[in-house]
């Protein structure tokens, strides 16, 4: 009931239609709406949250209703054409509003507000019927291995999402308006040049690593992790990293997320394998960077761009960080891996810090994105942002997708692709019409490993507190240089504000070839 | 995704504001604006739920921002003006609706919407406001044994409701208007009657009990009852009686209820002592019972009134017939008695199916309602109509209300109180505001008596079935004559069309005096 003082309070303001809004005046009003729709698109997190856990099956389709008519009350504010006043008057008098915070603001608030209206309502309806009926089709799809059965309704999702591209409008190529969505500022030349330097860089070393034959000691990994002692000792170490459970849960899904409701309230899942530690583990530690992110915006911005996260990338630079800077570190396990022969005892017999670190270390070209190393994965996202790219230029049908794919799979990957279930099937996103979203994963690396990078060097105690299972200084780090911004800045501002230079594959390339040489001798 | 179609499909009408409204084409705007009312509330009913079971501590202040967001969009729905609109157009030409279904919709839409619009705004605010405050007021002030504290809040609270009742309008006296709410059509003089009756009768048979000397084994339900097992048990015997798992969930919270979502979605919660075995059982077959309305009613219907449950006078009857008609009989532990001792195996040694059931069945007047026992229960409800209605007709002072209480509860239940704690500050609807609430909850017993009385009429494989555990033609006879209803008759009528005759106290005092006599020997 608190919050009903706080949301009246909030509702204090108000004016006369008639009369000339002053910038202020406006600006208050504006994010007033904000935050109602912010709240009203929490209300909704929350349902989507329950659905993956709690809903019984039997309320599956109730669950629709009510989360469409959620997502159209929210639709409804996102287009008000009053938001359109608001956001002249702000724009008209934004010297008025005394501080950079502000004209952020407004400044995302425009960008949110003219990529809404410039969506026809058919085309939005059209795209929501699509991909409701693509999901199910290409759950089948994959099921059956039957591309066939997915061609017609990718090949829709492909129209719509070009007209999509043309209503909102583009400066380069058709993509760039769909990439803009969850990473706004990118370009598909940019992000493209960025990845071949990244892809030539990692091709060879990820090469001279298996041509080095040098294996991890087998089946260090697929021992008996019991799944009990497993959530223990994750939320332990979520915990030590910085997750704060009297804000948060961790609770188990058949597809690890973490939503981050509002302030106060965030979730993560994971899912348990007894036979396998990585999945449960790095699962949570990935999550768990998210969190951190989603934990410390800062709450009494909430609702503003200035309060939310910057882009999926920089979203996915926490959950890398944490997962594969921090997680996958020698300093990390220096802390962790007592405490792991504790939690599990007797199944560590005979492996030595050194065996589980290169185990979880180890570099395997495979089939399957989720599954597979830290620099591999980024060959798998070079391959799709190419093929998407090219499916929205019209350079690539839908029909030539399979034989695209498996081509340049081999070339880049080295693999033969045995089935189009392993093959181009194998991801949810293009169902859902997710254009321009697997570049935001390889970009989240390239992102991390260069903020890891600059807060190695302001921090000269990190690798000694990292050590003694210390993560204080890195959370602090980042929750000032990334966390406490939200969008503020767009991603490269940040970046280049916290580390010191526009983003590259630098850092990340140097990562690697790091923990090549030493487990595999590759320089 | 499917609802998103279903809620289109129910948007597709529209109609021009300026052409005169037919009949049937408002009747449909109607239906379709009660629909996203009901649906906008069932999304405050899944965070209400996520707020007691799972939110994590931190977000309580942000939970309460949702669902006052949530509040006032529902509020804002109900009061629209063109509700009005098409009530009047559809009451202009109720004859070309050609169902009563229609009429009993349009009947309690009209009802509903006038109790809302006749409430100002500003005693709306003021009791959000009041009973936010005294909530916590009065949690402090029952752990403190501190009345003097609560004093303040209440008095608020009841010049509020006193307003609240002026406001409605009422034919006989305000608490009418306060009760009308929960019980709608029922008034304070025929409810004090009904219940003067009762007490007349229960009295003196309660006294015999306690005079015959005869007690129960002792400590038969306070042995080692271990939660896994309980909960199992508890469940087993849920689905038994009907409660559908797939379309709902049993969680564990502090205080138990029963959540009916929407369609295919229906929530119990309980609390389990591993040393008092009724506390999570008769919990649960409580809840089941409402959980078997809600899964009963005609989900074709959800939002409208003929989909939703008649009063809380008749919810109450249907987790009384369950926990108590059905759940405290010895039919039904024929059936479950040698499944609860291989439930607990040991606990009930040299236990008797006869010392089990007398022991559920005890009489014992205390002092703390929700643990009174079937027959002293109603003892309590009846003392707090009868301090309630003096509080709101300005009869007895709040700050009499102390002595008051202890007086007639020494006069009806025969106890001294010690103290505020376990006296006038035991229950939480005060300071809710719920003023006429109680009396619901003998009303569900007397109703549940009744219509079990009818049941038994009808089925004369009643006792057997029960005998065997199955349940299946008792459930039928209720969803028959209750559950498929709805609200399309008011409590009254269908407890007319149901047992053919208006509530009386007859057959609830009746299976009374039948345990009783069986037990004690009373007759």
């Amino acid at each position: 009931m608190t919050g009903l003082r706080a949301l009246s309070g909030a509702c204090d303001f108000s004016y006369n239609e008639s009369m000339t809004l002053s910038t202020v005046d406006a600006y208050a009003d504006l994010l007033r709406r904000t935050k109602e729709h912010a709240v009203l698109q929490s209300c909704a997190a929350v349902l989507g949250w329950d659905q993956q856990t709690y809903l019984p099956r039997g309320g599956a389709a109730f669950r629709g209703d009510q989360l469409a008519l959620l997502a159209a009350l929210a639709h409804d504010r996102a287009t008000d054409p009053r938001l359109g006043d608001l956001l002249a008057a702000c724009e008209g008098g934004l010297a008025n509003l005394d501080d950079d915070l502000a004209a952020a603001n407004v400044r995302e608030l425009r960008h949110s507000y003219d990529r809404a209206v410039k969506l026809p309502k058919r085309l939005v309806e059209e795209l929501a019927k699509a991909t409701s009926d693509a999901h199910e089709a290409w759950t089948a799809a994959r099921r059956d291995d039957d591309f066939a059965a997915f061609r017609p309704h990718l090949e829709g999702i492909v129209a719509l999402k070009r007209e999509e591209a043309a209503a909102v409008g583009f400066a380069g190529e058709a993509y760039d308006a769909l990439l803009d969505e969850y990473e706004p500022g990118a370009t598909a030349a940019g992000v493209a040049a960025l990845f071949a330097d990244l892809t030539e860089s990692l091709v060879p070393l990820i090469a001279a690593a298996i041509d080095s034959g040098k294996r991890p000691k087998a089946g260090v990994l697929e021992r008996d992790y019991p799944i009990d002692r497993q959530r223990w000792f994750a939320e332990s170490a979520a915990a030590a990293i910085g997750f704060d459970f009297s804000r948060g849960r961790l609770d188990t899904t058949a597809h690890p997320f973490c939503s981050g409701i509002g302030p106060g309230d965030c979730r993560q899942t994971t899912r348990y394998n007894a036979r396998f530690f990585n999945e449960a583990f790095f699962g949570v530690m990935h999550e768990a960077g998210h969190g951190l992110y989603e934990q410390n915006l800062p709450a009494d911005r909430f609702g503003q761009p200035a309060g939310g996260y910057c882009s999926l990338g920089i979203h996915e630079s926490q959950s890398r960080l944490w997962e594969n800077q921090v997680g996958r570190s020698g300093n990390f396990w220096r802390a962790f891996f007592p405490r792991l022969r504790q939690a599990f005892p007797g199944t560590l017999e005979g492996v030595s810090p050194d065996d589980f670190l290169f185990a979880v270390s180890e570099v395997k070209p495979s089939l399957i994105r989720v599954e597979a190393d830290e620099a591999t994965y980024n060959l798998h996202v070079a391959l799709r942002l190419e093929l998407e790219r090219a499916l929205i230029a019209g350079d690539l049908a839908v029909a030539d997708l399979p034989g695209a794919w498996n081509d340049r799979f081999a070339a880049l990957i080295g693999l033969t692709v045995p089935s189009d279930r392993e093959g181009c099937l194998q991801d949810i996103h293009w169902s859902f019409g997710g254009f321009g979203y697997f570049p935001t994963y390889t970009l989240g690396n390239l992102y991390a490993a260069q903020l890891m990078a600059a807060a190695a060097a302001a921090l000269p105690d990190l690798d000694h507190d990292t050590r003694r299972g210390d993560f204080a200084g890195l959370r602090g780090w980042l929750t000032a240089n990334v966390h406490a911004h939200g969008r503020r800045y767009r991603a490269g501002e940040l970046c280049e504000r916290a580390t010191g230079h526009p983003l590259d594959a630098a850092e990340f390339v140097a990562y690697v070839r790091e923990k090549l040489a030493r487990f595999y001798g590759v320089c």
